[in-house]
Formats: C-alpha cells, sequence, structure tokens
C-alpha cells in the first residue's frame, strides 16, 4: 500500500486533516504527517520513503524531488504550483497535480460581498441601489462562474457569459445566456473577468469597452490585474462619475487612479491589499481533502485529470 | 373620478413619479403633483381638492387635515408614519395608509452584504470564512426574513425562523424550518433580528442568549437598537473574541463597546451611521408605485388591507 507524506509547513485546520486521514485509512494506504515543520532538513528526511505527497505553498526544490527516490505524486492543495519545481518534478517522472474549483465558492461570495459593499455605498448611511433585477455577465463560465450564477440568481439577476471553449448550450445548461462576442458583455451594469492572463486576454479590457457600459457601470475582477488596460481605466474614471471598479488584487496603477479621483477613490477603486478570493478555511479544507482523494484515485484507477505536468515536458 | 396629490417635499425618482402617473392615467384619475415643495403654505394650497394623497417623509399635521376638506385618504410611501399625525387625520375620518414590505429586498440585500464584509475581514487581505453551509436563524419570518430565505439558499445556508404569529407550516412553506423556542435561534452562527421594538421585545436579546451561540457567531440586527440589552452585549464583547455584532443602527453605548475592544471594535461591532435598511433607489420607487395602487384599489374596491389607523381610535 503506498505511503503518503502530508508536507504542510503551514498546517491545513484540524477539520482538514481529520478527512483527510480518513481518506487514506479507508484506501488502507499509510499516511505520515509532517505538519508546521521549521527546517528543509526536516523535508528531506520525511520524503525519503514517501511516494505520494500532499503540499501547500510548500517550496519543492530539485533537492526534495532528489531526496524523495520513491514518488510517485505531489499533489498542491490548491490552485497554484509555482512553488513546485515542475521541470525538476517531471525529469524525476513525478505527477504533479493541483486542485482547481475548490476554491471557487469563496472568490465568488467575495465578489458578491464587494459588490454589495458597493451598491450600498460602503455602508454609509447614503442611499444606495439594489442587485435585484440587475444584469450580470461572466467573461469566462467556468467553476467560479458557475457559483457566480448561482448566487446572482437568489438576487434576481439577469446572468450571460461568453466563453470561447464551451458551446453555447453548456453555457445555457450552467444557468447563463450565451454571448457571442466581448462587445456582448460590456451591455450589462455589472461585467465580472473569469479569464486567465494569456498573451490574447493581457490588457484585452479597454476604455472603448468599458465606456460602452451602462449607467451605474460596475467591473468585477476577480481574475488577473494584466487583463485590463490600465491606461484605459484611468480614462474611464476620469470621464464617468457613476463608473465603479472593483478588484481582488491591487491595480498597478493605483496611484494614478488616486490622482484622477481624488476623495472618490476609495469608493470607485474598490480593491483588496492582496488577493484574497481564496482564502477561506473552507477552501484551504476543501483543497486538502481533493488532494487526498486524487492521490487515492491515481494510485487506483491511474486517474491523471488534474495532472499539470506531462512526461519530458521541458517548462 | 377622485382627484389625487402626490405631495413630496423630496420627490420619488423620475422613473417612479412616470410610473405613478400611468396608474392614475389608467384609472381615469386626476393627478395634481407639488414636489420638492419648500413652504407648509404650498401644501395647505394644494392639498385644498385633494381626496387622495401620496406621501413621503412629509409632515402631515393637523393644519394640513384642516385644509383637506375633502381628503379621504392618505398613503405614506415606505414604512413609517411617524411623520403623520395619526389622531389629526383620524379625527377626520381619514384613512392612513403605508405601504409596508417595498424595502424588504433591500434590507435583505444590506444585511447579505455585512455579513459577507465580516465574513472577509472587511476585505482587509487576511483569510475568512465563507457563509456557504453555514446555519442562520431569522427572528420574525415577515417580508425581510422571506428575502432572506431566498439569498441564503444561494449560499447553501440552513435557515430556521421563530416567528409567534405563524404557524409551523408557514415557517416550513417560505423555506425555513419553524423553531419553538427564542433559546432555538442562538443555536445557529448567524441570528437575524427581524422583531419590533414592542414592551415584550425590548432588551430581549441578552447576554445568555448570545453567550449560547456556537463559534464564529454573528448576530445580526436590522431591526431596532431597542431589542438588544446593551449591557449584556457588552459582557458579549468582553468575553467572546469569536463574536460579531452586524447592526443597521448606531448602539446607544457605541463609545461603551468602543472602550471594550479597542482597535477590533470597527470589525466586530459593525454598524451603519444611519439607518439605511430601506434606503435604494427601488425600494423608495416601489413604495411610491405600491401607494398609487394602493389608492386605486382603496377606491375601486374598498381595499384598506395596509390602513394603519382605526375609525375613532385614540393615538
Amino acid at each position: 500500500m503506498p505511503k503518503v507524506l502530508l508536507a504542510t509547513e503551514k498546517a491545513f485546520a484540524a477539520d482538514a486533516v481529520g478527512k483527510i486521514e480518513a481518506r487514506f485509512k479507508e484506501a488502507g494506504y499509510e499516511l505520515a504527517k509532517l505538519e508546521n515543520y521549521k527546517a528543509k532538513d526536516e523535508l528531506l528526511a520525511a520524503v525519503a520513503d514517501a511516494e505520494a505527497m500532499i503540499v501547500r505553498s510548500d517550496a519543492i526544490t530539485k533537492e526534495v524531488f532528489d531526496a524523495a527516490k520513491n514518488l510517485k505524486i505531489v499533489v498542491r492543495g490548491g490552485a497554484g504550483v509555482d512553488t513546485i519545481d515542475l521541470q525538476a518534478g517531471t525529469d524525476a517522472n513525478v505527477v504533479i497535480m493541483n486542485t482547481p474549483g475548490q476554491n471557487s465558492n469563496a472568490v465568488a461570495e467575495l465578489a458578491f460581498g464587494m459588490m454589495l459593499t458597493t451598491a450600498r455605498n460602503h455602508y454609509d448611511g447614503t442611499s444606495g441601489f439594489e442587485l435585484k433585477g440587475k444584469s450580470l455577465a461572466l467573461y469566462g463560465c467556468g467553476a467560479v462562474s458557475r457559483c457566480m450564477i448561482k448566487i446572482a440568481s437568489a438576487f434576481d439577476m439577469t446572468v450571460s457569459a461568453l466563453d470561447p471553449y464551451l458551446k453555447p448550450e453548456q453555457i445555457e445548461a450552467a444557468g447563463a445566456k450565451p454571448l457571442t462576442s466581448i462587445e456582448q458583455l460590456f451591455e450589462s451594469q455589472f461585467v465580472s473577468l473569469h479569464i486567465p492572463a494569456t498573451d490574447e486576454t493581457k490588457k484585452s479590457i479597454t476604455e472603448a469597452l468599458i465606456m460602452k457600459m451602462p449607467k451605474n457601470a460596475c467591473l468585477i475582477n476577480t481574475a488577473r490585474k494584466e487583463v485590463i488596460d490600465e491606461a484605459g481605466l484611468k480614462n474611464v474614471f476620469a470621464n464617468r462619475a457613476d463608473f465603479t471598479y472593483i478588484a481582488d488584487v491591487q491595480p498597478d496603477d493605483a496611484a494614478g487612479f488616486k490622482e484622477v479621483l481624488g476623495d472618490k477613490f476609495s469608493k470607485r477603486c474598490f480593491f483588496t491589499p492582496k488577493k484574497m478570493g481564496a482564502q477561506t478555511s473552507e477552501a484551504n479544507n476543501n483543497a486538502g481533502v481533493a488532494a487526498a482523494n486524487q492521490i487515492v484515485d491515481f494510485f487506483e484507477k491511474n486517474d491523471v485529470r488534474f495532472q499539470v505536468n506531462k512526461p519530458g515536458q521541458k517548462f
């Protein structure tokens, strides 16, 4: 039976650890735990006989892969794998996985919290507006957007979505009206971005698009700051007093926006100091449990759905 | 055909006025508008031949009733009728109505916005928690609570409610689990108050009840500050670091709470500077349109469902 190591410099919550333990006990696997370790040497010693490993933001370097002679799989409990040396792992024939989608609800709840805060003027006592009956367009229709659709429906919002990787009927099945162009997105009062930062999407949200938005327009960015054309956004701030930007990441030109917006800055350009969409105890715990399930499925069913590296791949 | 006066010191939004006009045109009634008036004399002159009247927070005094010889009905677009001299109106045989329930969604959205803001640490970048899967108990199961239930369901919250004026099956039909005692309410992580301030409810939310609440407890008060035993609440603040109070009204002893909570005050005792639950453009507009409908129903069908005074009543 495979030997699994749970190596977390910052441990999962006790509840999540309990569920991870239960999963491996059920599968009959041996689980070793190295939690809240302080020195790299502890990790190097612990991995020596591990065949599978669950990590969080732990630095899994070439040195770790070299020390882990039996290692077949590493699963990052979470989405980002930038703390893992993918080249070293691939060269050592280790399957590397993440646990996508486990933080989708956390991101969607953050978006709605910030939308309500904006609609009610940051609870300053003045009259605001309701989300009820308003239009919401989602750019990208993956896991976060599906959570957005569910919450939006309770507010009686009309929801549309654009996703070049999905068929119109798939978007419809998810509960949104399928759109066919980026321009159509910006006919909604709320536009929420759920796209990766790629060569195609970088700076793709332009001044012209945002200026098309209807009255009391609100652009929500829980994705990546790079997708925004910030020079264009600055012009929008200068020319539209009814426009609000909500972001789960500090814009590069926050100082420039502040200059244009003056004392309206904190309400019209409303962002978190650092990315926190996925930062809930539930999302972290979900990711740990998903990692345990993926390890069992890998050994039992050779399931590599969430693998992020290919054999022989060059990074 | 009845002559209606729309007398609003602070006018409804243009959209609402348009709908009010359309309603009376359809009914064949004559509508006079006195909007954004400055002096009481203008109002006294305008009411002289009015048979029905729509008002907002306008002071409808004995002098106004005396000047309105033909007046049969006054409808306040909104819930509160404390700006109307109920005794003088009743003595003049005028039916006085409010438009309850028109701001329910506005209140529920405010509550959820503040709940999400609390759960995510006021968007300060630190890890919070999700509403998903948590328990919410509603004290009172009227119009606001029904909106709360709808929104809570999209967050996969389990909702229970206590309402001494409803049968268990009515609460069940509204989508919540019926409770039988106040104590049971405080077994939920979120408790939201939707009760009036009466002799029975004043100071009824005690230290003992709040101390019963489970981990990360959150008490939401969009009702009236008087229902809270503030001395008890202060003790809770002193003894429970995981408890948050959300209120759509400034507590009387805000200064005392601040003393106990120190730099945790703004997050753990989170309140609006003045009551703003009903303060949305939609709620105001809904109230205006509802007032127009109620006037037509009064004349056409003798419908007095929303009457707040009884003939001969002493206030």
